[in-house]
Order: structure tokens, then sequence, then C-alpha cells
């Protein structure tokens, strides 16, 4: 951190479907595809989606052992990602990587890590805004299962240092929530990246489907620009054995403009030269935490979980 | 609050410059007219600005005597505001307004004030994110001396219920702040109200012009969707003897989607009717808070001010 211009070359791996047939060797394939060419346009970190090595299996019902059995990795690195770990690490490439992560414990979470340009894991986070529902919904389309197969997250939001960055993650629906990046921002995160996979439908009331991206894009926007931070967001985008989720993975700087947006739904690199500094006249003046905020009127934060009836 | 469809008519009455020379009766003929107009386009409630009733003064250095005794209301309503709630309550119209206030105590706060469409008192607040700084900088185009002419708001972000909805209130710089829409959120509001003045110039680094506008909207927007609330914002704006100030005025739905939005930097009212029942599907939904709100792991939010270090 001692050069006077500290920039990071970030770049966001999208992907396109993983069907249920795919197996993870054809992802882990195309991922390292991605990686290759996110080196050559300049990258030093390369953003991956969540769950980015199976289907978003959440959409199907089945027991927990099912899923467990077929979708959740029980050791990471394993004998099928560790042709991506030995890539980065060839490239000297840093990552971020979405997977269902089953414990020795037995215990399920969706989780994510941050791998260091050496192939080491240097963090992992576990989903905490897990959407959807546990019950079976047999007349909606498809299912959001994420309350069925995962434990809510239980290491927090924290951030680690890589490649001379202060870094922060997040998951999917994370994403949408102030409170997710505020918490990484007061442990002086500079940039937060996060994977997705966002349905196009909402099965929940007949939302219009424009806003499925307009709200993806505006809640990047909203917290990269309140926090004075780069935002990375990856999708697995298109249609997954016929169920289509959105695309526009995008990267935000810490005015909240998006300076890069992918246009496929296929497998897809965007790539920025990142300027760190340039959070910093945010977090200085405006968003300078320590002279403009106050706690002391924050309380009901913390104080309650649903909505409730006026204080005095 | 029985019938099926909930509405509000919901207008903001933007306002272009007072110059010093304007006296509080030139700011509130103004406003009447303003309110005349709202009525005529199905308002039940209109927004004003900030500090509506004079210049934005906090830009002149002089000391805190001089700003009290021409800048302050000791009293609300007063003889030059009386007509403004006398007009109110002749149309049948609640109202928003910010202004200066001193109390009896002689505590000076930046204020602003909720009443019924019976010209009656149902709220105030006391604005809690003053921006800028309290020392004297010579070498500045102007100053943005809120810290030194105001304390710090000590009535919290409240919600009082009018006309059939629940509403909270900010002032300007706060509509930056994910925490002030948070808390009055979490006390079950439908609307937020605010008024500001926003130099159009940063005085503290050479920020871009265009985005003093678009992180405004970007507050504004990404607020009103992660709370499922209506947002309605008014500008005072234009160039007060000499010193530009943004306008976009503009009202926000629940989806996060600008739905009015002013176009002059002059008085000018855009109105809507705002269906409050569309918040409700978020708020059932995507940000139903009690099924979702993961608070154990938002703790930092009220234990730290400033940013520091990661947690173990």
């Amino acid at each position: 951190m001692t050069s006077k211009k500290r920039t990071l070359g970030l770049a966001v791996a999208q992907m396109g479907p993983v069907h249920l047939a795919d197996d993870r060797l054809a992802a882990v394939r195309r991922m390292i595809e991605l990686m290759r060419d996110a080196k050559s346009r300049g990258a030093e970190f390369v953003v991956f989606p969540e769950l980015a090595l199976t289907t978003f299996f959440p959409r199907y019902w089945m027991t927990e052992e099912q899923a467990q059995e077929r979708f959740f990795e029980k050791t990471m690195p394993g004998p099928a990602t560790q042709p991506l770990f030995d890539e980065a690490r060839a490239l000297g490439l840093g990552f971020y990587l979405g997977f269902a992560e089953l414990t020795p414990q037995g215990r399920p979470f969706n989780t994510s890590i941050i791998v260091g340009p050496d192939g080491s894991i240097l963090g992992k986070y576990r989903k905490i805004h897990l959407p959807g529902h546990s019950d079976h919904k047999p007349d909606a389309p498809f299912q959001h299962l994420e309350k069925k197969f995962f434990d809510v997250g239980d290491l927090g939001f924290r951030v680690f240092d890589t490649q001379g960055v202060r870094m922060g993650m997040c998951l999917c629906n994370d994403r949408r929530w102030p409170e997710t990046y505020r918490v990484m921002a007061l442990q002086s995160a500079e940039i937060v990246v996060l994977g997705y996979n966002t349905p196009s439908v909402n099965i929940h009331w007949n939302e219009p489907v424009h806003l499925r991206t307009t709200t993806h894009l505006l809640s990047l926007q909203a917290s990269a620009y309140q926090n004075g931070i780069w935002v990375a967001a990856a999708a697995k985008c298109g249609a997954e054995d016929g169920f289509h989720m959105i695309g526009s993975s995008a990267i935000v700087a810490p005015t909240g403009e998006i300076v890069a947006r992918s246009l496929t739904e296929e497998d897809e690199v965007i790539a920025v030269r990142a300027d760190l500094s340039l959070g910093e006249f945010f977090r200085e003046h405006v968003f300078n935490f320590a002279k403009h905020r106050r706690p002391e009127h924050y309380r009901l934060i913390v104080e309650r979980t649903g909505a409730g009836e006026p204080i005095a």
C-alpha cells in the first residue's frame, strides 16, 4: 500500500447456465477459460458467481440429504476444484468463489471464499440473508428453497486483506440489505465482491420483470456510493434447464456509477482497473463516518428484527 | 385505513431561490401559491424544502448570534408563517416544512415539522446528520457551516400518523445515510418526506458536477426500494444570490423508480397519487424484516462510529 495511486485489476467472470446434467469438471473448465480471459485483460482478482459449480438447485424440491449428496462440497479445494486453484496460482490471480458447503459436522451453508494469488484460502463467508422459503410450493413455477437447504451463516460480515486491498464479500440477496455493506465499511473495506443467482420471475407476486434488474443494480450502486467502496457482482444467468435468471453482472465505482456491465447471459468477463483512492474522497468528506455518523440514533437497527410500532 | 386501496395525494413543492433580500412573507406568499397549485392537482399532503423560509444561510460566515437573530424562528407558527398554516387548513392539506428553530432555551436546530390538515403540528424532527464544517474556510467559494450554526438533533428518527398514513421525515444530508430510513421503516413508516438545499459545487474536492444530482437520486431510490416505502424530496434550488443549488425534486415509489421529477430550478409542483399498497408487496416478501433480517450480525452499526480494524 505504498504507491501513490493504488489500483487493482478487478474482473467479474459471469457464467451462463450450469444445467443439471453438467458436472463440476465442466464448470471448472469454463471457469479456467474465464480466468485466462480475465488475466489477458489485466485482472489481478476475479469474481465468480454464487453456487458457481452446480445448477441453482434450490429451485427443485428434494430432501436435504439428496441435495447435500449431489450439490454440496465436502472439501475445498476438492478433486473437481483443485484445477481452478492450480490455474489461479499459475496465473497469479486472486479469486472469489461461491459454492454449497457441507461442514465436517454436517452443517449446510451457502458459502463463498476469497483465495489469494498463492492459492491459499484467505477468508470465508456463509450467507446470512437467506431468501425464499422452506416449505413445498407445488403451485409455484419453481421453488426457492434456500431456507430449507442452508443454515443461516455464522461467520458475520468480515473483511480480509489480499493483494494490498481490504476486501469484503457477501452473496446474492445480501446485496439488497444496506446493513451488509455498512458492517464491512465499518471495518474499512475498500471493495465488496459478491455472486448471485436471481430468477427472472418473482414467484411470490406479479412483480414487473424489469424490476428484477433495476433493483439489483440500484442496490449495488447505492451501497457503493454510501460506503465509498467498489462493488463487483457476478451473475450465474440465462436459462438453466429452462429456468431463466437475470444477467447484468456489474462493477460499480464509489461514485455509484456502473463502470462495467455484462451484455450477454453467457460466460463473459468484464474488467476494470479499480482506482482505490477514488473511494477515499467519499470516505473523507460526505461519508466520513467518524465525523458524521450518530449511532445513538441507530439503535433500533439492532434492537428490532421486524417492523413494529413507533418509538415514544 | 379501511378502504381496499389506500392512496395519498402526495405533492412536492420545490422552491426556486430565496435571496438574502427576500423576507419571510415573500417566501410564504410563494408557498401559498404552490399549495393551491398542489391542491388543484389532487394533493392531500405537500412537502416543502429544508430551511424554506430564508436563504441557505450556512453558506455565509457570521456569528451564531447574527445567524440566530436573522434566520431562526422563535415560534412556529409565528407572525410570518401563520398565513401558511391558515391556508393549509382552509384547503384541507397536510404539509411538511423545514426551518431553522431556536428553542426557548436558546438551542439552535435545523428542524422540520409535519402539520395535519387541521393546522396542528403532529411531529417534529431535528436534523441529525449535519454536513459541512464549523471553522471558517476563507479560501472556499462559500461556506457550509451547518456544524457551526446547528446542534445535532435530539429527537431521533420518529414516525407520525397523519391522514391515515404513517409518515417519517428527515432533512437533506440525512437522505444519503441508509440508517435514517431503516430506523423509520422499523417503525412501519410508509412514506418518508424530506427537504434539501444541495450546493452544485463540492467545496471539499473536485467532484464531477453531475454526481451531485445522480447521488441524490440514487440515495432516494435505493432507500425507497430497500424499505418498501414512498420517498418525496423537495429542493430549494437555483442560484441564491449567485450560489447555485441542484433541483431534481423527486417522488420515488417503493419499486425504487422515480415517478415524478421536477424539470425547472424554480417554484414547481410535482404530484402523484401514491398507492400505499405497493410497498406492502416488498415488505411482505423480499423485505419482510421479521423473516429475513439478522440483527445479531449488524451490531457494528451501533458499536462503532468511525471505520476501524477488522473484527476477529
